[in-house]
Parts: C-alpha cells; sequence; structure tokens
C-alpha cells in the first residue's frame, strides 16, 4: 500500500496518507500579527483545509498536539478550539509550551482518519 | 470505520480508539503539590487507567511523549517510568523540555494498540 | 497480532512494529561537541539505522517531530534535512523549540510504514 503525500513542499507535505490514516504537518498562522485565538483561528482553518485534501475532516480526528509560545495564553488558544471543534467528536489533545519561530504564538499537528 | 471517543470532556476526550489503536490524551498529575518522581506516579497511574478503559494497557504502548517542565528533573521521571515499565514491553519514548501550565512538572502522551 | 520491539534497552526500545507501522524512540546525536547541522547528520544516520532494522527507510517515513534546542537555528538544521530527505517521498513535519539534555541541540522524532 502506498503513502499517498498531498501538497509536497520544499521540506515537507502538508499531508500522508496510508490506508485510512492521514498525518498532517505542524500548521501554523500566515498572518503573524495578530493574536493568540486568532492565530489559532487560522491554524483551525488550515487544518480543516488539509483534512478535506486529505479526505478527512475535522470531525476524525483521532489526535492533536497544540504548541504554544506562551502557555499563559492557553485559554485564548483554547476559546478558538472549543468554538471549532465538533462536540459530538472530541479528539485527544496534548497542549504545552515550545519555543516557536518569530511571532508564530501556536502550532498544532493532527493526526486522523479518513471520513 | 468509527472512532470510539472514551471519556469526552469539554475540549478533548481522554482515549480515541480506531480499529486496534488508541491514541490518548496527554495526562498530567492531580496534586501537583508533589515532586517530579510522584507526578510522574500520578500520571502512570491515569493512563494505565485511561488505556483499560480503551481496552489495551502498558504492555501494548507502541509510542509514549514525555513533557518535562525541568528537563534537569529528568532521573527523577526515569525513576517512576522504571519502576511502572514491563521491562519485557519496552514502548519507544521521546523525553523533551517543554513549558507546562503552572504547578505540572510532567506530561505524558501515549499510542497504543488494544490488547 | 504482537507488537515488535526493536533494540529494547534500558528505558525503550528503539523501534516499535506493529503490523506495517513502525513507531521509533527520538533520536539524537552521539557526538554532542558539533553544531547543530552535524549533530542533525548523526540523528538522520541513526534513524536511517533504526528505520533499516525495522523494515522501512526513510522514503517511508508518515510524519517527523524536529525538537530544538534553539529554534534560532532552524536553518542548519534544515540544510541537514533537505540533504538528507527523498524529494519525492517528504513527509510531514512538525519542528519546534524544547528544553533538550545538555548539549543535544536536536531530537527528531519518527513515524513510517515498512517499506
Amino acid at each position: 500500500m502506498d503513502i499517498e503525500r498531498i501538497r509536497p513542499r520544499e521540506w515537507n507535505c502538508r499531508a500522508a496518507v496510508y490506508g485510512d490514516l492521514v498525518f498532517l504537518s505542524g500548521a501554523v498562522a500566515g498572518d503573524k500579527t495578530v493574536g493568540m485565538k486568532e492565530q489559532t483561528e487560522q491554524v483551525l482553518a488550515k487544518i480543516d483545509d488539509d483534512l478535506a485534501a486529505a479526505g478527512s475532516d475535522k470531525s476524525h480526528i483521532l489526535s492533536a498536539t497544540v504548541y504554544m509560545a506562551d502557555v499563559d495564553r492557553k485559554d485564548e488558544m483554547n476559546e478558538a478550539w472549543m468554538a471549532w471543534m465538533d462536540p459530538d467528536a472530541m479528539p485527544c489533545r496534548t497542549a504545552v509550551g515550545a519555543a516557536l519561530t518569530p511571532g508564530t504564538l501556536v502550532e498544532i499537528t493532527v493526526t486522523a482518519v479518513k471520513s
């Protein structure tokens, strides 16, 4: 069975699909001038888009890892997360603080299955 | 094939099961007044409990990611880990330092299979 | 179906194989006196070696997580990554800053499938 590599770029691809399993690369906001909540909204929209390209959607996420540049702003991240998530399909999630590239406040990586 | 979501809460579930694969959310200690070794023991007990709810156990872990608030206290974490692990079923593990929520010294995320 | 545990050590194994899926432990450089690019090269050689022991190779990586002790040196890590990766088989990747054990500049964890 082959690995399908979606949206390959210079140093990674946006999604790798193997059978039903969908792996995404870490997603970051394009506009880094905005706050934690707004960056999280951008990240989640990117994840929606990458999942769609891979034949999945947010209700089929198994697990998400959230990296935050400032863990004290977790509530702002969470506000965007809660507005986005399907309450009937809560995935596993781990949220930790990490050093991110300049201006990036949040980066999220998800593993999902095809819908 | 459906995703079984175990112990859904406000913003995540404790475990997501797809076929034989079991994903857990990051586990942290309930009592944050204690040290690294004791918090790790609490975390590992939570993982035992979540794995049991998902139809798995510690001898069926594929991979664990350990996030430590203070990487200089890795030996204390490791002491609890070594006492807990099945020496005949060592999983993969990655252990790194990360900023965690106040008082949390260690957070562990595991991927396993059903037993 | 059993989990095959490759190169078990004191506290983890280097690879866990379940069906076609291959999980590796975080890999770090053996020689920590060298810079980010050189440490990354050592890490990637270790990953090649662990993947081979697990019946896989770098063109079968689904996803990689790169932890860097200094996120400002991401370009140096990337230089080694780009020289190593199969441009026709780009995996997903997430690269973040994390506190690592003394002298370690980079640690990489990968998930792959058998080749």
